[in-house]
């Protein structure tokens, strides 16, 4: 007899299958049995009829608890009723384990509780869906520069120099040496795209930030492409289209677990071409406005990013920051000086900062004189200089962290639901 | 006018086009110069003629050196004796930066130089096609899993147990207190299995081993599927169609690189079902045949998997090890407790071990009593515990290391170059 998946079981209607999995659920009305059991692919109700079944069968309803694993056999037939469209009228059950006092049950449990079970969380309707909307993005993200002829190349985690700084940075001892955890893939992404045009890294990246917000994991999965001979706006362009791409993808493919979440989807069918692009003067003249005191020259906080997000229906764009805030490698702006050609995306709904990148500045004789400024090692950035030193080209690219758009477009209230199990400030475990 | 790159360059046949990119080579014969450029999607060649551009371009092709990047703007000509069957008429030629001394010259280069130089040497044609090669395994590895209804999950890098041990761990101070980089995703994905029933993590693994082999590197990427309900059949199945899965569409979509290094594809065209699955006891017996001094009971060494692998023309698969060199989590075979439900697989051509996995104890009572007796910290565990404690069931998996197979369908010498930049005893640079 087949083994058959819940997602498939529409190829097996009317006939006899095995279905292994665990109790996710159940009721009786005496002389029937209804088992809801899930697999991992689905969930899907069992009849149990003590008409149909050995007496032990029918027994057995009786002490199966929450999360106990079992085997059913049994006949599928469709059920207008029932949510995948067909039901199992059972033949047969055997229980695999009996689950003593399964920890979560359908009452409320604290945060801290749940991430402590973190390992059986999983398992909870609400925690599979979102974590299925994840693999959904991660693959949208691949597709869509797959597709573009961008080439994945990944970047090394052990890094002998810190870009921006060793305060928020890991650290481990390397058989006698201090390495550091990468930030993020950049500095060897342009290397990349020197010998391969359009490439992207994807991986996890590190940040030792002691900050608690609903918007910081120490360990988070960063996209970040880049492409020689692209500038600010072809960098910005690409930004919009790989965002459009995947809130469609989520839209097309993942409906029935946005559906499981209660994500009113209206805000998210409205991701289309174009989204605002303001300057950064224009972000701080609406938080200005909204009468929030902000000094021009600062970075963005989360409450900032919050408003200025909220003010549009549509994910915004916001370039040419102030050069003093960004990083030495930063391409100024030829018009102006004192602005840098980045560029951030804030998605909507007040999630903020999902995309953060720009033009990179390729002159040789400038990248030299920033690293100086910046009070860099030279020494460590010698392969870096190497690359303005050997047929220097303009060249662009961006960052997307990846729980942050799991966190919006599922539009939940913090990153750690956004990933197996998150790293945070006060959480390595399990 | 559009700015093509050479990939799609048969879209632009007759057409004027600008190509942007890095001097590959060149060579003149007076009138003419024959200029190679490559822009990252391939190479193409430009025909210069002092007829066709204005006499600056013209001389521009004799300053041009090796990296240079330029812009060359002229028609695309179908010509049956250029490498991609086209060639471009070039009007005008605007140099961005001439490249002085580029290090890596045609000559022959020392290993120690080239990886010294890794950011620039990526742009050479050999290793240009091996990092292609090793994106489309990777593709291939996700699509495959992807479309047999596997889910990606991330398992975390930072982890606060050591699974195998500390003395190959990187360790990292984490806010006060030690965590490790993760070696392996598997006890996280046996969690996510009970809640998903087929996933699989990719990601970086880290190995502080202080092995200076052709095999090993630091950090090193590996893809690890893991089943709930598969036994061991069923694990040595999934390896085997994955491993045929991706060489052929290695085979089918990058012949063009495994030409460029020359790769004699005759053994690889012959991986195919079914690969030889052999006893931990019958693989010793081959070494005995062979005349090698090997103790039954003992992992097998680099040497020991050379010559295995090179006894069969296909991958091997090796099952059933002894249980005391193995893992605390491993199952014991029912029909012989000496014995493990372990399985490696062996690619042929001497390359050894790609995967190791196997069938886990499911068993409550085996698995706390495996735990004591591997002197493992129980509180660390709890968590891992609770898989048996609620629903159990039996499950297997594998992982597979994406270097070792760059390795063995490239045919190359050492895994260092499979990778991007790569992480070894030595080395952390650039």
């Amino acid at each position: 007899m087949k083994t058959a998946y819940i997602e498939n079981i529409s190829d097996y209607s009317g006939k006899e299958v095995k279905i292994r999995g665990w109790l996710y659920n159940k009721r009786t009305s005496g002389k029937l049995w209804f088992i809801l059991v899930r697999d991992g692919t689905g969930i899907i109700q069992a009849v149990v009829s003590k008409a149909d079944v050995d007496e032990d069968s029918f027994n057995m309803c009786d002490i199966l608890t929450q999360e106990s694993s079992l085997t059913i056999i049994g006949t599928v037939n469709p059920d207008r009723r029932a949510p995948g469209g067909y039901e199992i009228q059972a033949k047969k059950i055997e229980i695999i384990q009996i689950a003593k006092d399964y920890p979560i049950t359908p009452k409320e449990h604290g945060t801290t509780f749940l991430m402590d079970h973190r390992h059986l969380w999983l398992r909870s309707t609400r925690q599979y869906a979102i974590l299925r909307i994840r693999q959904e993005i991660i693959k949208a993200c691949r597709n869509f520069l797959d597709e573009r002829g961008f080439i994945l190349l990944d970047t090394p985690i052990f890094t002998p120099a810190a870009c921006e700084g060793t305060t928020t940075l890991f650290e481990t001892d390397y058989f006698g040496s201090k390495v550091y955890l990468t930030q993020s893939g950049q500095l060897y992404n342009e290397a990349c795209a020197m010998a391969f045009g359009k490439v992207y890294c994807f991986g996890p990246t590190f940040r030792a930030e002691k900050s608690k917000t609903r918007r910081h994991l120490t360990e988070f999965w960063m996209i970040e492409p880049e492409a020689a001979f692209f500038d600010l706006d072809d960098n910005m362009d690409l930004a919009e289209d790989m965002v459009i791409y995947v809130v469609q993808q989520v839209l097309k493919n993942k409906s029935k677990e946005l559906k499981t979440i209660e994500r009113d989807t209206t805000n998210l069918e409205k991701v289309s071409k174009p989204f605002p692009r303001i300057t950064y003067d224009e972000a701080v003249k609406i938080l200005h406005d909204k009468g929030v005191d902000f000094d021009w020259g600062n970075d963005f906080g989360g409450a900032d990013e919050t408003i200025i997000s909220k003010h549009f229906e549509k994910p915004v764009i916001i370039h040419r920051f102030p050069s003093e805030m960004k990083a030495f490698y930063m391409k100024r702006d030829p018009e102006n000086e004192k602005l840098s050609l980045g560029c951030d995306l804030f998605a909507p709904e007040g999630y903020g900062e999902i995309i953060g990148g720009g033009q990179r500045e390729e002159n040789l004789e400038i990248v030299e004189k920033r690293i100086k400024e910046f009070n860099l090692p030279r020494d460590a950035f010698e392969w870096y200089i190497d690359l303005r030193k050997y047929g220097t080209v303009p060249h662009s690219g961006f960052g997307m962290g990846i729980e942050r758009v799991v966190s919006w477009i599922c539009k939940l209230s913090h990153v750690r639901e956004t990933i197996p199990f998150p790293r945070m400030l006060y959480r390595v475990t399990p």
